[in-house]
């Protein structure tokens, strides 16, 4: 038996372009003036492809909040104590998080994942357990997590999503919650993009200029101690992953991978979520056709890597706190795009006159 | 008996800013990074101060959509022809424009308010009859309406809005329907903002580039024709909209004094919609603390309106289709907050912790 484990591949269709035109074409007989909708008209084309069909619906929608510890924290790089990560899954179960308000708005099934919490979790309904460890080890003394917890991570996200899909869900909302992870995310940013690390690092739930100076210190370390593995001339995610963690992330890039495999409409939230995304697109770019950026984060790495991926968000209301929050927020939005495709009537329908002169 | 005819007073209270502060250290105490929702948290104190609690709720939604023809139409102003504005009354009343489908998703109640159509229009639910002519005349040759028209559209706008407080309405949309209307907004928008003419000429429902050529010139004639009761060091709103009109945009700018007389929230749509605006604040600019701005149109104008009144609005879409459909597109954000701000567990609830370092 080999101790090679077998790392998952994805096979993720390309959406016909072909169909994008038909729709469009459906959106420009509507009673309106073409194009008029802006970016609602694109966001309906696009979920139209991923369904392909000209009459796209989104069913029973899911938000899974990944929640993970991180070992990092132990160099002091949050402005919270890291029990915090437990209570918030705590408080997501009793439904008094901005996620849960926010999701019951919106009927939007949430579910918390222990990703690898440090507590034990008592059994809860709309927790599901995938937790490999009681959180990753501190990477500025060296690997976040072992080579096999990334592999399995990945499974673990990937199997989580296969569950939203037996329930008939076709689009998933990917949070995460996890005090210490945008060190993790300013880390994977630094890599993914190239960009020098002081532009990756931000204020996270509200360091002072002291307290980012010290989480990029803390995160040059973790270059130094693992520089033989992280070879930026040829980026392997999976190592990416197993010295900078953390699980929830590891887990959501399985879970973007498969459920862009699926064809689900994935709605992707901020900076973390998609630094975790930024390494999914690594294994199978093609993921991105099935994303939906929902928001631009104010915590500064974020607009770093929807530069990167060359995606513009739907809203910029500058929050920052992560949960699948902006992702909730925005939804209403792809049910209107859908709605507006669906229901407007054409110009035909109406008895109102196309355009006459230009 | 005098000639002369009563111009309404509005009577605005300024909402208390110490109320303000209040309603942001509720929000500091929930379950969040301090600040981490952004511009939602800004969006709930606003709310909050009209309201003048620290509960706030939206009740009874309404949508109005005011609808006017225009005589500069004669000109070749607009990509569409006249009798488009009542087929999309028609549209509208049959429930098939967006405007409609959003309302609709946001259980928001549409009406549309003929304030001067060129058409006799059957009595139907949901049609309210203001009508004080069938369109403006042609502005390129002379007034658009008399003055006393005007006096009578602001009274009707703000006769609408009583009708909507009546039925325990607390948040109005205002939305317009005329084709041409663009061509009085780009107008009104010059005179107010000051900016070249040819900078707050936009396509409107699709004019080519010698379209646009041809609007501009046709508004440049209207402000010869009209110089001598233009006096652009001393605006006086009454006299911009007897010159430019329409019947639709004064109506709107009783509507929004109205409603902030009454202390509702006001959520402003495009183009149009602020440039009404724009000229309701040059009547009693405290109007301007009821209003939330919805989205940033494509039409190029708003962008100089928006900076005028040196606002931002929530969403940046590309829309460009006025009927309120920026706005109630914006909607379900106002109640995320409020939603947000009346819901969330606080950090003494659900037992997290609140900072440890900084």
């Amino acid at each position: 038996m080999s101790l090679q484990i077998a790392r998952r591949v994805f096979d993720i269709e390309v959406p016909d372009a072909v169909l994008a035109q038909r729709v469009q074409f459906k959106f420009d007989n509507k009673t309106k003036p073409v194009k008029s909708l802006g970016e609602v008209e694109a966001l309906a084309v696009q979920i139209a492809t991923i369904q392909n069909t000209l009459t796209p619906v989104l069913r029973n929608p899911r938000l899974y909040v990944f929640a993970a510890d991180h070992g990092v924290c132990d160099e002091g790089v949050s402005a919270f104590p890291q029990e915090v990560t437990q209570q918030m899954v705590a408080n997501f179960l009793a439904g008094g998080a901005a996620a849960n308000v926010l999701a019951r708005q919106h009927s939007i099934n949430m579910y918390v994942v222990d990703a690898g919490v440090k507590a034990e979790l008592e059994p809860a309904t709309g927790l599901i357990d995938q937790k490999l460890s009681p959180g990753t080890q501190n990477f500025a003394r060296g690997l976040a997590m072992p080579l096999a917890h990334v592999i399995a991570a990945i499974d673990a996200g990937a199997h989580v999503v296969d569950g939203a899909r037996e329930a008939l869900c076709n689009v998933v909302l990917l949070g995460e919650m996890g005090i210490g992870n945008t060190t993790s995310a300013a880390a994977l940013t630094h890599l993914i993009t190239g960009v020098e690390l002081s532009r990756c690092v931000g204020a996270g739930t509200g360091l002072d200029h002291k307290g980012l100076i010290r989480k990029a210190a803390v995160i040059e370390r973790a270059l130094a101690v693992n520089r033989e593995l992280l070879n930026i001339a040829d980026l392997d995610p999976y190592t990416m992953l197993s010295v900078f963690g953390g699980y929830e992330i590891a887990m959501m890039v399985g879970a973007y991978l498969q459920a862009a495999q699926h064809r689900m409409v994935i709605v992707v939230d901020g900076f973390i979520a998609t630094a975790a995304l930024a390494v999914a697109c690594l294994l199978n770019s093609r993921v991105l056709h099935y994303c939906i950026f929902s928001h631009g984060s104010a915590e500064q790495g974020h607009g770093l890597l929807l530069n990167h991926l060359g995606r513009t968000p739907l809203l910029n209301l500058a929050m920052r706190l992560g949960e699948g929050s902006g992702s909730a927020i925005a939804y209403p939005l792809l049910v209107s795009a859908l709605s507006l495709l669906n229901e407007m009537a054409s110009f035909g329908e109406a008895g109102v006159s196309e355009r006459s002169i230009r």
